[in-house]
């Protein structure tokens, strides 16, 4: 089984503060994905089921930032952090309905599932997550579609859960065997290819330390960013998840990916 | 704690083959529903929860029909009813987002809770609904938003879970103490109201026998319509569970329904 993430600046324009979706990368990666799943005697993991799970991007984050949503508060601003809440979660809603008009338009029988609907945390971690329902959809050949929301947590009363972390939840849980994260650059740099023309993709990753001497990407968001993405696929990587950072803005490098066929990106895996 | 649930004959406009929010109703329905949870202290009921729930209306109906959501198939049809299963669910899930983005406007702290993500069927009837999670969204002071949705099913494989299913289903487990049924007609009469201007409302209902001798309103839907509501709310009555059906197409009816206060409608209700 493969999990794609598709992150928040390919699906939208986050630099925006309102919400725009990007509507040449989705139509693409839609058309990809289709071409994958039905050729799909190319890849037999990507037989196996394909689990898509999308950021919140333009959509969710200026809500979420502006109500300081996972950020303790005073009781008397809980009226004021509980439209936050709605807020934010109508807005993810609405991005994922978006997203999988497109899917369906595109022949892809998706089936959305909103985290905050079956997922609280405890601190920001996933606390309950009961996983039989992805099963479920999976084994009756669906392509459950899940994405970044707000959920109810258990010690800061609401928080966000961004689309890594339920992505590393699931990749352990289900025992994924790939992992796909389709972002905006091109993979893991030793230097930020943004400000550097002579920065080097990494083209595998396999600790943390080889990466600390490096700048990072400037992808900064809500969520955590690319260092805590990083984390995520690194201790997926410990359990034998191998994973890959891969260009999403650009085309075929999502569809070569779930073909398993050669793409440029980072492979972050752990030789034992 | 109040369960009211709205029709989706109110919300839309059923006849049409479009898809069409009436936003008269929904506009006036936010302020009144907002109205009443801001003036608690007008109802002890109140003051211990509200969960909303909806129909699909216009959004729900015309594809769960054309796709034949929950009928019987063969296996070659089922790439088809997959894609009507995604086409379904997103259209049920744009019209919650409509619904709760007015709910929002008006100032009402919302959560929207999807029955796919997390409820599964055996043969049209609920197996798994963990409620947790609305306990939880209950005691932090959200009004939860739930709605007919298609779901999986361990016999059909997928079938539609109509809101009024969720309603009893929810109204038992969480002993609720009040239901309002807010449709398109005053109450339950002795003849079609559309039909015979001499129809009257019967105020208390208490049995099948007695409305097996009248005529039922022409309210006709795919998951049930009238006769199935009252079946089901005769159920709750069984167990002490007092339901109301009002008109939600008419000014205050809904807020007087929320606030205890006397109302035109057939209360529903065994006195033993």
């Amino acid at each position: 089984m493969i999990i794609l993430k598709l992150g928040g600046s390919i699906l939208t324009n986050k630099d925006l503060q309102t919400s725009e979706v990007n509507y040449t990368n989705l139509n693409r990666l839609s058309a990809e994905i289709k071409e994958a799943i039905s050729n799909k005697n190319s890849n037999k993991t990507l037989d196996d089921g394909l689990i898509i799970i999308h950021g919140a991007g333009s959509y969710g984050h200026p809500p979420a930032k502006k109500y300081k949503i996972g950020e303790s508060f005073d009781i008397s601003e809980y009226p004021e952090k509980r439209i936050g809440f709605s807020k934010t979660q109508n807005c993810v809603k609405r991005l994922n309905t978006i997203i999988c008009s497109n899917f369906i338009d595109h022949g892809i029988p998706c089936v959305s599932l909103q985290a905050s609907s079956f997922i609280t945390t405890k601190n920001k971690r996933i606390e309950t997550f009961n996983l039989d329902i992805i099963k479920k959809y999976l084994k009756e050949g669906f392509i459950p579609v899940i994405y970044g929301d707000v959920v109810i947590d258990s010690e800061l009363k609401i928080a966000v859960l961004s689309g890594d972390q339920i992505l590393q939840f699931i990749a352990k849980k289900l025992k994924s065997e790939e992992v796909i994260l389709g972002t905006d650059v091109d993979g893991v740099f030793n230097k930020n290819p943004k400000r550097y023309d002579n920065a080097e993709i990494i083209p595998n990753l396999s600790s943390l330390n080889q990466i600390e001497e490096f700048d990072l990407t400037t992808n900064v968001d809500v969520t955590g960013g690319m260092i805590g993405k990083i984390k995520e696929l690194l201790e997926l990587a410990e359990l034998g998840i191998e994973s890959k950072i891969i260009n999403a803005n650009k085309p075929k490098i999502v569809l070569n990916a779930l073909e398993n066929k050669e793409t440029r990106g980072t492979v972050i895996k752990i030789t034992k």
